[in-house]
């Protein structure tokens, strides 16, 4: 049983996790920085833990794809998967915490206009102070109660909000931290109360464009959002408009319909929006890393031993 | 009695709130907007709210100034007050809720590289993701362990740390946030297992200077310095040097010790230094506004009754 794992980010201590449980598992693993490396013979490969996008369009006899990615939106076309029975899991759960922080802190800075601060500070600058505005007392609706949605309601309870009500497809979630949690149905309702939305939701078809011009219309003018799911989420054209002209104090977006944002975006220039590459959950943060193989490592297990997998996606609501 | 509210910031909201006190306190009350306008019949005034540096030299009739700000050292010379006998009250315990917030939001600004993605941002440019440090697993240390440093404490409590070590001059404190308290004198003993050093003193002679270069080299090279008190705690000559030549990995600064940060300050020019315009305790958000006025009407109240007053000034002790 041969096990691929591509990643240019991995290092000494998550390959030893990686060999220990390949070890258990009775499998060979080779390390590869890209999908490029595989050679001919590892082309039948049992297992890839990777973005093995042609691999998976190719091979018959790929078995099991682990992405380390919490989106797997890529791979739901007809054509995805040679095999029609390869099993797929994600790491939707390693990146939890690492995107939380990043909520925070763009919610707090666009609240505070520390962005402001800054860019007069680049330019020596000492700046005039500006109205602020703050978790604490906020109404905040969090749509997406995943992993990310519930560990940054768990960060934001610290901030004595007034609300935090979390908005998913069910309309359940275990989570403590959230007040309320409705279903995406009655979103509209929660809408002209919110003062903060966070969007985390992954790219299904459900998602898309779920912030219709629409709904935005139905936020309050002094409304800020936080989109760290997936850029389809969102009209962004609608957005823009909404945000140069007043109709939202402000928002923060770490991730877009065309990534990179090209060149001619009339988002960069965009009043009031803080743009971040889609960093929120990338895999630099060693806590990030090690859970992402740590995850991996749990389900070659499970897999070796004919268990059930816990990270499965089902691909039938691509997520 | 009269009473003398100064203030720039106060709205009609909190004028009622003092006004109804004010009444119960028997007293009358002026709105002005400077110092500059106290007139000479109200020269005599008892009470006054507000920044009254010159009324405080000259009146011996003024027998309680409040001061809408948390540190009091502008009141500390020696002819300071015309009346000895002048009650000083301040407003520390107004503006935990709001500094806090600053300090999260910098310190992930910081260890996440936001800063960065946002100066590219501004030219349109879409930023290479950088490596991220992170609050979860993060051993922080906070230098003052008043209303600032416990709303901070708790609030990153939520945020997993490894350890938050508060750090003052009894080394008690009651908030459960703080994993261990310390004595000032073992500071020195804290600092080289430090990730993130939060300061919220504030300015007497024995916080002068407290971050001195020595203490600075007992710091790890990966930590980071937010400093939300006083600027002379702080040598700014020794930071701007650990900053520029790597010993530090980044700090955020909202005091110096001069403001506004003069313009030829090579302050402004510092690697990895975050500056902002003494924001983090500003009187803009409604919160700290209203705590502020809640505070000095609870006094009011006592002092018309001839009760303890709960804020008072120790001026030995400087707060």
């Amino acid at each position: 049983m041969k096990i691929l794992v591509i990643s240019t980010v991995i290092k000494d201590k998550q390959k030893e996790t990686i060999m220990s449980a390949a070890a258990k598992a009775g499998a060979e693993v080779y390390f590869l920085q890209s999908e490029n490396e595989i050679t001919s013979d590892l082309q039948d490969a049992e297992i890839v833990y990777g973005f093995a996008v042609k691999l998976a369009k190719t091979s018959k006899k790929l078995k099991w794809l682990c992405v380390p990615s919490a989106g797997v939106d890529f791979l739901m076309r007809p054509d995805s998967f040679a095999n029609e029975e390869c099993l797929l899991t994600n790491s939707a759960g390693a990146y939890g915490v690492t995107i939380a922080e990043h909520i925070i802190a763009v919610s707090i800075m666009m609240m505070r206009n520390i962005t402001d601060y800054y860019a007069a500070s680049i330019n020596g600058k000492w700046a005039v102070p500006k109205p602020q505005k703050s978790l604490k007392d906020c109404r905040i609706t969090v749509l997406g109660t995943g992993d990310i949605g519930t560990s940054f309601a768990r960060r934001a309870k610290a901030f004595e909000p007034e609300s935090i009500v979390g908005v998913c497809r069910s309309g359940r979630c275990d989570e403590a931290a959230f007040d309320r949690v409705m279903k995406v149905e009655e979103l509209d309702s929660i809408l002209p109360e919110t003062e903060l939305l966070v969007m985390s939701l992954p790219a299904t078809k459900e998602t898309e464009n779920i912030l219709s011009r629409e709904r935005m219309a139905l936020l309050p003018s002094d409304a800020y959002i936080v989109n760290v799911g997936r850029g389809s989420a969102i009209d962004e054209d609608a957005l823009a408009e909404f945000l140069d002209s007043g109709r939202l104090a402000g928002a923060a977006l770490d991730v877009f319909r065309t990534e990179p944002l090209p060149e001619e975006s009339r988002l960069w220039k965009t009043k009031n929006l803080l743009i971040t590459p889609h960093v929120a959950g990338n895999l630099t943060l060693e806590h990030t890393l090690n859970r992402n193989v740590e995850m991996f490592c749990e389900d070659l297990i499970n897999y070796a031993e004919g268990k059930e997998m816990r990270y499965l996606v089902d691909r039938k609501k691509g997520y």
